[in-house]
């Protein structure tokens, strides 16, 4: 049975049921059958490695992971397409309400490989068949604020604005715009992201504007859009200089819009050397105040390369939408205990640490990070001597409950801020090498 | 607040319109104002160049555009949130419909360089704000696909089923399903993606699976996993036997099951070397017919490394879905004919060829493709000479409605098939190289 009917790519509800690996349900009907699927569990999300040798990971997804957690419900129709199920299987499915705990890093957090970012704790049945949902936020969420507060620190302080929608599925394009921003991105292009995130949006035209204005013969008009777009939006928008010579666009764009225009965009060529002919050329022209916006295929070391030249604002696009390099973060769903037994597989290359965790992270009296702690979840606080602690483990969902006070978009965002302040100075840095800080596990039997 | 607007059968949450990045509105109502919104255009969907130096590209998305163009309409709510615009221009959208033309590539069609994939006709005005949407779904199912056919090639003929779901955004799975099923795949483990699009629906089980089955002591018993795996799915299914030590599972699951075993998956380790002790263990067990399924982040390079090993099934996760290196198609969206005059930007890098276009595919009697030609979309056919030819260019939608006749799933996935038998040979191969064919531009003034 197909549903051609349904819309492009949402379900016709909110459930989130489906968004499910078919083994989840498999596993659960044969759980189901041999008594197993009560079994008190653990499981773990970590990732074994940073993307690309970077030097930490940004966690982000936490609070969408919550809201898919909820809305994981199956309804009738949906239950008619699981005719591979028996009848207990479906009855179960049919009742399926989370009612265990996750305990995690919060959103805006830092990583580091092997760090316990949510422990979901449960019987068998009904953690397993979270796995998917609950890696595709984190993985794509993850991987897009992993890359873009990389860019945003080669920004170094200046203005970075999202626009990447059209190169990545239409539905990702819009958690995109919102990891981007919870990593430090001041804004978005995407209307759905700012109506639903509350993300301010951001704008300026495209090349389409400035070819639309033509002449009755044919022959260009470039004075004409700049003109338009100024009577429509006011002095202070963005003319987008570059469709047919920048130079002549610059100086079109200042005889319309005097000296008090917003700003240009450049979305071409050689961005250094642009950037530092148009600034020249503005200035000349009396116009010190017009902002010089450029965008064209930056990623954070497109963006670091020109700190030294005068640019105003960053419009980032295909990189960050798409973890510039690294499209997902990764990260793993694995079952660490049973009935309090702590489990791990010892498959070559991807052996694991058993055992529910918990993490702290220890800073020096200056406030910089030293390492990452992972111990048993129900030790105590390892100490850490003469340094300070941070929890990173906190409790997120209590009986299938999402726990009060939840962190809003803005909270996580100035956290991470706070956060990567703490790295020591080379953890910023963009080229590949280890992580920041180093992760240790104390407290587990040795392997 | 009313939905008085919106066609009864259209749930609030199918609307497409605020999958668009902000500049297009204001540029409509920038258009508006000075009057060039009612202007004649043509845009175009095209690729400047194939992801990765590959040799070919595969449309997808075009029926989720035909679909997404139909449900671009705005509710009052999302009214609401677009307090930026004039009330002009609040007033058009409210009763917006697309009523203009597209016309293009089918989707499951190959596509070079400059290919002019989707010609969208009508008003600036109705045209500019498709840009978001159409690209996003473009670049997103294209990049799948395109990857994909070269996974589907590479495993020459042996079952190959998606499994990245937890790997990409919770919708973009869906979608990424739908797309490497469309390139050749047979199976996807993805629940929503064979629900809303008929695909078969495959799985095997997890590590879990395995550690979920403990003894009172802790210890492990793969053994009761798979025979708890086996009373539930029947003797037909496939073990996972690299939780701890290959060898023993394959005994182990052979000892449980018999010599009727359906499969077996190995997920780790040097899979060429594996599969072959595998192989030959299953054979002196007697096991003759069970096959052997792997995975663990294969690629195309990966599965084509396989050739030689018996492998009778492949599982692609992360690579398949992310476009294995080339997440976006980095198709473009450009305004070309303005009331019948072709326009065309100069940007460094970035120049194209103006005017609305249609293209064919020239052939050699045995079939194997030559060169693609670009024409003018009002021109008539070229002559091929001793050639033969195919439209490429097809009516998709007139007048705002979606021409009858739109291709299946399936008959869009044979219909690739069909054409990739259409390459030279040196098309298929994996490595970087010019595109396969060349794509020629007939009767455009030169620029």
């Amino acid at each position: 049975m197909t549903h051609d009917t349904q819309p492009a790519s949402l379900p016709s509800n909110r459930s989130t049921s489906l968004l499910t690996d078919m083994y989840e349900l498999t596993m659960l009907q044969a759980a189901l059958r041999d008594g197993t699927a009560h079994r008190e569990c653990a499981f773990e999300v970590f990732a074994r490695r940073l993307p690309n040798e970077r030097r930490y990971g940004v966690v982000a997804g936490t609070a969408r992971v919550l809201r898919a957690v909820q809305d994981f419900v199956f309804t009738e129709d949906q239950l008619e397409h699981l005719s591979f199920l028996d009848e207990q299987t479906l009855e179960y499915l049919r009742n399926y309400r989370f009612t265990g705990q996750i305990d995690g890093y919060r959103e805006g957090e830092l990583y580091f490989p092997y760090s316990p970012l949510l422990t979901v704790r449960g019987t068998f049945a009904e953690c397993v068949i979270l796995e998917t949902v609950i890696l595709s936020i984190m993985n794509a969420d993850s991987a897009v604020a992993s890359a873009a507060a990389r860019m945003v620190t080669a920004a170094d302080g200046r203005m970075i604005i999202e626009m990447g929608s059209r190169r990545t599925h239409e539905y990702s394009a819009v958690t995109a715009s919102r990891a981007a921003y919870l990593a430090g991105f001041q804004a978005t292009s995407n209307l759905e992201a700012s109506y639903r995130y509350g993300i301010p949006a951001s704008g300026t035209s495209a090349h389409a504007w400035t070819l639309l204005h033509i002449n009755d013969d044919g022959t260009p008009n470039e004075a004409a859009a700049f003109q338009a777009q100024i009577d429509s939006l006011g002095v202070d928008t963005t003319l987008l200089v570059d469709t047919y010579d920048i130079t002549k666009g610059v100086e079109t764009a200042i005889e319309v819009a005097g000296t008090e225009l917003g700003g240009v965009r450049i979305d071409s060529g050689d961005l250094g050397a642009l950037t530092r002919r148009v600034r020249r050329q503005l200035d000349e022209l009396g116009a010190h105040n017009t902002r010089i916006v450029v965008s064209s295929d930056l990623d954070e070391f497109a963006i670091a390369g020109l700190r030294g030249d005068p640019v105003d604002a960053f419009g980032v696009g295909t990189s960050v939408v798409t973890g510039s390099g690294a499209p997902t973060a990764s990260m793993v769903y694995k079952l660490v205990e049973v009935d309090g037994h702590p489990v791990a597989k010892r498959s070559s290359g991807k052996a694991m640490t058993g055992g529910a965790k918990k993490a702290l992270r220890a800073y020096r009296a200056t406030g910089v990070a030293v390492d990452e702690i992972v111990y048993p979840f129900d030790a105590s606080t390892p100490d850490v001597g003469h340094l300070k602690s941070a929890e990173l483990t906190v409790p997120l969902v209590r009986d299938g409950q999402v726990v009060d006070g939840q962190p809003t978009l803005n909270e996580s965002r100035d956290h991470l801020a706070a956060q990567l302040l703490t790295l020591p100075w080379e953890g910023l840095a963009l080229s590949r090498d280890e992580p920041a800080i180093s992760t240790r596990f104390v407290g587990f039997p040795s392997q």
